[in-house]
């Protein structure tokens, strides 16, 4: 076994590894994938992505949420949600999952490798596991390492009052009062999910704004929301230190003088790459000061025949681009051609309410100096917003007001993250916003948001008669 | 007021109506809806798409049905599902959504006039409501009647055992084994609510099979997956007659032989217009057997001032499709230019699960010679599918194995009317199944099994490497 050589070697079994292999193995490629035997799927399937997103299927479910409209705030379906009930539901998909993914690399005879590996040369990866050690040769590599929760010495997380996001599944029962220090994505998908349990959660951001590659009006409607909910926001407020006296409530002390107090901390500033682990300078790679590996436009670092994608590459670090950059970096690295939308690549972030967005922000085409139009719809006015008892969402179409081309679509609410890529298809595809005024859409759908919208937008633009 | 002479006067305030008197409104004309006051909104607000769709938002939110693989099969939020927390949900509903089409017509300057309209001559209407009479006198008419549910001798219907589909909120308690009558859309769709509530259902239809116009495919998975909640299917048999006799249970008697039991009956074969309400005569029309009225590819009737639109011109008589009918019938009688994609109107059936298509159906391509080949996606391996408990559910792209152009979509299962919506972009503006493969998703969403479908495709038609 030592010594077959690999077309393709790919550190990590997360969604980058994963499309890179089977993107190389359809290429008809020798095909290998290093990872521990418990790890496959990476931390997407572990503690990212499905467990926070099975999590929260599971919150908006138990906890009535989308019911409650109809039946008062209080209503539950389960008056006691217990962590187990949760745990339950995030094993079971984890555990079905795994299967898929194992049975997908199987049938495309990609060889999965039990072990973390790390560099011994250039061509050469020396992976150990339980059972010991071997070497792994391959003519091209891909390091999709993924990241782990960034520490710092201010916030010392003891795994059981100050926890990071990969920790939340230890908890064994929920806090009454949850502090969220960091407003990035995870930060703030845990914390609505949170506030939708009618936990009180105050979130301790550094930075003035949020999510600031997000559109404003869609990020204040969450803000909004999530206040409803009884979430208190400090935004511009840094941690200095933090109280975690046995007996006593944990308090986040705030350079501000703030002494903010509550059962437990959850510790969500950014996360640090895996690539410290793998030896890069035996490679001839170096990380930047956050781990991160710069790579070209197709995903080469810059050892040519070594390769990354995924989280180790930094922004957006979701997974649906991390697949796509697994499989152009395969794609490029065995000469096929690979087309891809890079223009309208969606971002799907899973607050509660959940927000997705494609194309343009207003911020974006305001500083370019474009001009835009807006066209908007309110989920409560639609027929399915009124039936799934939806108050909060909303469509936002923004579109040139001379070619009534779609430069961007920004969305809040149920079903946000799916109803997305119907813009998406519109503006990839070149469509103007007319396309929503002469097009059928089924009733009720929220899909019907974007005929509202393209309403909106063109009675903007209508010249008066 | 009699003297008022309007641009455009809308018999019926149902979608097709709404939809033409806010056109026409936009365009600067006088516009008037004649409806009984408390039916504004029509057949789809009072007792068709509205109700039926929230009872099923409803069913499925409160059996639990979405939960169940997790949970197992029995489980339900409410052990007893009363018939008053179903209505409840469907009058809250209604309400809301009157007032905002009530608000709508208002805010477009829309005079609504109380009462039930009848022609007296080709430009006036006779309004009769129970304040008095009075006419209405328009340059254009539009005829946007509706339907009631079609009667039949054979099937007695008393409102209370033996019912059809407008009555079925007269019911105070769920029968244990129902008997549905008619396999179209509307038996279909609550054939499958019912079973879903664990109601043995049995269906019936003289007809060998079920919704020709869709996918054989789909239509099969419906048929198993109603089948696996129970539901007996009696296809291509025929009532001759029905005993309702107190004390005893219904029996519904097969031309076949077979007597059918059951607690109660629902009868829901068609619907006849109320055209026969207009006194047509009076403006020189004519309905057909059925009460449809016949129109030409802009509406007009054969006066050519009277257009006609909605549920009393035929198939689809779908919410959606008679906006459209509505926009377009005003577009055209007031001279305005009006763009439609005809070609990509989607078409979406609202069972547990529910179905949605757009563009041909294999069936159609085999018929008319035009080669294809499929690209396909089950949900139960979408990351999406298994978060929610999903079973059942596919995606099935429909291409030209040469040009890649997308032929058509069927889908079935949660999120099927929504997503939809992206294939028909794709179709409509002309792209190709490589869109899919090329184009980032969302993860997770249902929206991703385009991506595995679009895959999927191109692999069939891949040349051997």
């Amino acid at each position: 076994m030592a010594d077959v050589v690999y077309d393709l070697a790919v550190i990590g079994s997360g969604p980058a590894g994963q499309k890179a292999a089977i993107a190389a193995a359809k290429l008809g490629k020798k095909v290998a994938v290093v990872d521990r035997q418990e790890m496959v799927g990476g931390v997407c399937l572990h503690t990212g992505t499905i467990p926070s997103k099975t999590l929260r299927e599971a919150i908006l479910y138990l906890s009535g949420f989308r019911e409650r409209s109809f039946y008062g705030k209080d209503y539950a379906v389960k008056q006691d949600i217990a962590v187990a009930d949760l745990a339950f539901r995030v094993q079971t998909v984890r555990a079905r999952e795994m299967e898929v993914i194992r049975a997908q690399l199987k049938r495309n005879h990609v060889a999965t490798i039990d072990g973390t590996g790390r560099f011994q040369d250039p061509h050469t990866l020396q992976v150990k596991s339980t059972k010991g050690e071997r070497t792994v040769r391959a003519e091209h590599l891909l390091i999709a390492c993924g990241t782990r929760p960034a520490h710092s010495s201010t916030v010392p997380i003891d795994g059981k009052r100050v926890i990071d996001s990969d920790q939340l599944r230890q908890v064994d029962r929920f806090p009454a009062e949850l502090i969220v220090v960091g407003a990035g994505v995870i930060g703030l998908e845990y914390a609505s999910m949170f506030a939708a349990l009618n936990i009180k959660v105050t979130i301790i951001e550094q930075r003035p704004a949020m999510l600031d590659y997000a559109d404003r009006e869609i990020i204040e409607a969450l803000t909004f929301f999530m206040r409803q909910r009884g979430a208190t926001f400090r935004l511009g407020e840094k941690v200095v230190s933090v109280e975690n006296e046995s007996g006593q409530p944990v308090v986040a002390n705030l350079e501000s003088g703030k002494r903010v107090r509550g059962d437990a901390v959850l510790y969500a500033v950014g996360r640090q790459t895996n690539a410290d682990l793998l030896d890069l300078p035996a490679a001839g790679l170096a990380a930047d000061e956050r781990g991160r590996l710069k790579v070209n436009e197709f995903f080469q670092t810059s050892v040519p025949h070594i390769y990354a994608a995924g989280d180790v590459i930094g922004f957006p670090a979701l997974a649906s681009t991390s697949m796509e950059q697994g499989r152009l970096a395969s794609c490029h690295m065995f000469g096929a051609s690979c087309e891809s939308r890079k223009e309208a690549v969606p971002y799907g972030i899973y607050t509660i309410p959940e927000i997705s967005m494609v194309g343009k922000t207003e911020q974006e085409l305001t500083a370019a100096k474009i001009p835009y139009e807006i066209g908007l719809s309110r989920f409560e006015e639609l027929a399915k917003g009124q039936m799934l008892g939806t108050e909060t969402g909303m469509l936002k179409i923004l579109f040139d007001p001379k070619s009534l081309k779609v430069l961007g679509v920004h969305a809040i609410g149920e079903s946000a993250t799916e109803i997305v890529h119907i813009g998406q298809a519109v503006l990839s595809l070149g469509g103007t916003i007319e396309y929503f005024r002469d097009t059928v859409f089924n009733y009720p759908t929220f899909a019907e948001a974007y005929k509202v919208a393209g309403l909106d937008g063109l009675n903007r633009v209508a010249r008066p008669h």
